[in-house]
C-alpha cells in the first residue's frame, strides 16, 4: 500500500530476454539430488526414483491479483504456494518448479526482481529447486504460469478418489481467512480511492491479510501425517472453497458426506470480520477460496492418532452416495451442499 | 485467412471453468504406460523409469502470434510443437504435456475447441499425453503456457555442453523458411488492410507458410540418430535462429565453431522469397527463428553414418574457443558470428 515515489527503474529491454533470465536466476541454488540439470539447457533433467507428480496453475493480473494492493514479492511467493499446495494434496513431496512470466514493459527490472525475490523465498523455505521457465513480453498485464513437480512412493500417493463409507473428513488449519483478507483489501482500496489521505486501519486484521497475500502450502501436514502413520484415503487442497472441494472428493470417490457447521475451524478474526461485513461466517468458510489447507479423509481407526492435534479438525464423515452432501447446522437442520467456489470464467 | 461470418458463438461463461475443462479434455486419450493419472486430480502422476526432462514455453497474443492470420487450430498445434522440440533437443522421447490457457471472453467456446483440436492433433501425432493444465480468464489477449515432459536413459541425454574440438556441426532439414513465411503473412495482412477485396497470392509460398504456421518438431531425427547409432556430443533446437543457437552451444561447450555459408541448407522457395523481399538468404538463415530443426555436434568418426542422409547437413565443425565463432562466406571471407536471434523483450 506504500508506494515509493522515486523507485529505481531499469527498463527490461536493457537486459533482453537472456540477460533477464541470467539476472533472475543468478541467486537460485539447486538443493535436490533429484535435479540433475536445472536452468540453462533446452530442458531440465530430473532423476525421480519414485512416482512423479506434476501440476500447473496460471495467475493473471486483473483476474487473480490486483497489483494496487498485492506486493510483487508476495505475489511471487503465492504463485509458488498455490502450486506446491497441489503437490501436497497428492501426499507427495514437492521437489522442483518451473516459473514462466509474461510481463509488459511498464514493469522495470526492479519489479521483476521483487517478484523473483518472492519466488526464491518460497523455493528456499519449501526446499524446491527452480529448474526452468520462460520470460516473455506481454502486451498488457502480468501473467505467471508455474508448474510444480513432486515425488512419492506409489503406495503413498493419495487421490481425490478413495474415500470410503464411514471415513472421517478432516481439514487442516482454519478456513475462510483468505477470503476475508481479500474483502479487507478491496474495502481499503475503495477507501483510498475516495480519500487518498486516509491511512488504512488494517492492523486488527493482519492475520486475514497474511492468509490472502502470503499463504503457506501445508508441507507440514504431509510430514505430520507421515509421522503419525496416517495414510489418508482421499485428499484435495482448498483452493476454490470448502463446498466445491467436498463436491470434488464425493464425485471422484462416489460417496456422500455429512459435515457439521459447529466443527468448521474458524479463526476468531474471521468471525469478527464477518460481523463487520455483515456476512455469514459459515457461508464464507464454504464458499471463500484460497485457504490452501488440505481436506482429506481418514479411516475411523486412525481417529486416535489425529484427535489431539491442534492442526487438524474432523468436520464430518463419509456416507453412502445416496445420502448426498449435507451440512448439519448448529440448529440441527440439514442443508444440501453445492459447489459454490470461485470461477474466473464467470462474469462478475 | 478465410473467415466464417456467422460462426456459432457459445459464450465461455456458459460452461464455467470446470465445464470448460470437461469439454476440452473429453476427447483426449491416455496412451503412455508412464501416465498413471492424467487430468482430473490435484496433480498428474507419472512413472518414469529413466531420467525425466522438463521444459516450458509461453506463447502470448500480440507478441508470439497474430490471430488475424494464425488459425487457432494451427496455434494449438504449434504451441505443443515448440515445447516438444525442446524435449527432442535433449535427445529424449516426449511423453506428456500440460497446457494452460488464459482467454478473454471475446472468444466463444467454439474458438477454444479449435485451439484444442490443434493441441489434440499434436498430441496424437507425436504420441504424447495431455495430463493437465489450467484454464482461466484473461483481461485481454490469449496466452498459452505449455510444459512438456520426456524420458531418456541417463547416458543418452544430450546437453548443450559436450561439443569437442573437431566435432562436426550438423543441422536437420532446412532453415529460414519459418521466418520468410512470417514475412509473407505480414505482407498479406498489410495488403488486406489496404484493400480487403484483394485475394492473397500465397500458393507459391505454401511451404514457407506451413513452416511458420504448422512447424513439426523433429521427433524423427531423435529416432534416426538412434537407428544410426549416432550419439550427438551436444544439441539444441533452432527456435531463435542459427547464429543465436551456435552461440549457446559454443558458450556451454567452451569451444569455437566455423560454419560454411555454402553448406547452410535452404529450401529453394526461401531463396526465391528472399530475392522478392530483397533480403540476404544467409542473414535470414542465421537470424530468422522458429525453424524448430535440431542443431547438434557429432564426432568425426560418425561422419560415414550421417553423410548420405538427406535430412542432415554438416554445416561446419568445432574449433578451439580461441578461434571464436565464424562464418566462411562463399567468397572465402571469414565473418564473426554474433547472436542475432529474436527477443520478445526488446522494443521493435
Amino acid at each position: 500500500m506504500i508506494e515509493d515515489k522515486n523507485p529505481a527503474r531499469t527498463p527490461i529491454e536493457n537486459l533482453g530476454e537472456f540477460g533477464l533470465i541470467d539476472f533472475i536466476t543468478k541467486n537460485f541454488d539447486i538443493s535436490h539430488d533429484s535435479t540433475i540439470k536445472g536452468i540453462g539447457d533446452d530442458a531440465a533433467v530430473l532423476k525421480h526414483d519414485q512416482f512423479t507428480v506434476v501440476t500447473t496453475d496460471m495467475l493473471v493480473e486483473g483476474v487473480h491479483f490486483d497489483l494496487s494492493y498485492v506486493p510483487l514479492k508476495h505475489l511471487g511467493y503465492k504463485s509458488v504456494m498455490v502450486n506446491l499446495s497441489d503437490v501436497y494434496a497428492m501426499n507427495a513431496r514437492a521437489t522442483q518448479v518451473t516459473v514462466s512470466i509474461a510481463i509488459s514493459n511498464r514493469f522495470p527490472v526492479e519489479a521483476v526482481e521483487e517478484l523473483y525475490d518472492g519466488i526464491r523465498l518460497a523455493c528456499k523455505t519449501y526446499g524446491v529447486d527452480l529448474i526452468g521457465g520462460d520470460t516473455t513480453a506481454s502486451r498488457s498485464g502480468l501473467i505467471i504460469s508455474v508448474t510444480a513437480i513432486g515425488e512419492q512412493n506409489e503406495e503413498k500417493i493419495v487421490y481425490r478418489k478413495g474415500a470410503g463409507d464411514g471415513d472421517l473428513l478432516v481439514v487442516s488449519g482454519d478456513i475462510g481467512a483468505a477470503y476475508m483478507g481479500l474483502q479487507i483489501l478491496e474495502r481499503e482500496k475503495a477507501v483510498f480511492k475516495a480519500n487518498p489521505q486516509n491511512q488504512p486501519d488494517i492492523e486488527t486484521y493482519s492475520y486475514l491479510l497474511e492468509r490472502q497475500l502470503k499463504p503457506e502450502a501445508r508441507k507440514d501436514i504431509v510430514k505430520l501425517l507421515e509421522d503419525l502413520e496416517v495414510q489418508p484415503t482421499s485428499m484435495i487442497d482448498l483452493s476454490d472453497g470448502l463446498s466445491s472441494e467436498i463436491v470434488h472428493l464425493c464425485k471422484h470417490s462416489e460417496v456422500g458426506m455429512t459435515i457439521y457447521e459447529d466443527k468448521i475451524p474458524l479463526d476468531p478474526t474471521v468471525i469478527t470480520a464477518c460481523e463487520e461485513f455483515n456476512l455469514d461466517s459459515t457461508t464464507i468458510a464454504l464458499s471463500g477460496g484460497e485457504d490452501y489447507e488440505l481436506l482429506f479423509t481418514v479411516k475411523q481407526e486412525d481417529f486416535p492418532k489425529i484427535k489431539a492435534n491442534p492442526s487438524l479438525s474432523v468436520i464430518g464423515h463419509v456416507v453412502d452416495a445416496s445420502y448426498g452432501m449435507n451440512l448439519v447446522t448448529r440448529g440441527g437442520e440439514q442443508i444440501p451442499i453445492k459447489a459454490m467456489g470461485w470461477n474466473s470464467l464467470k462474469e462478475d
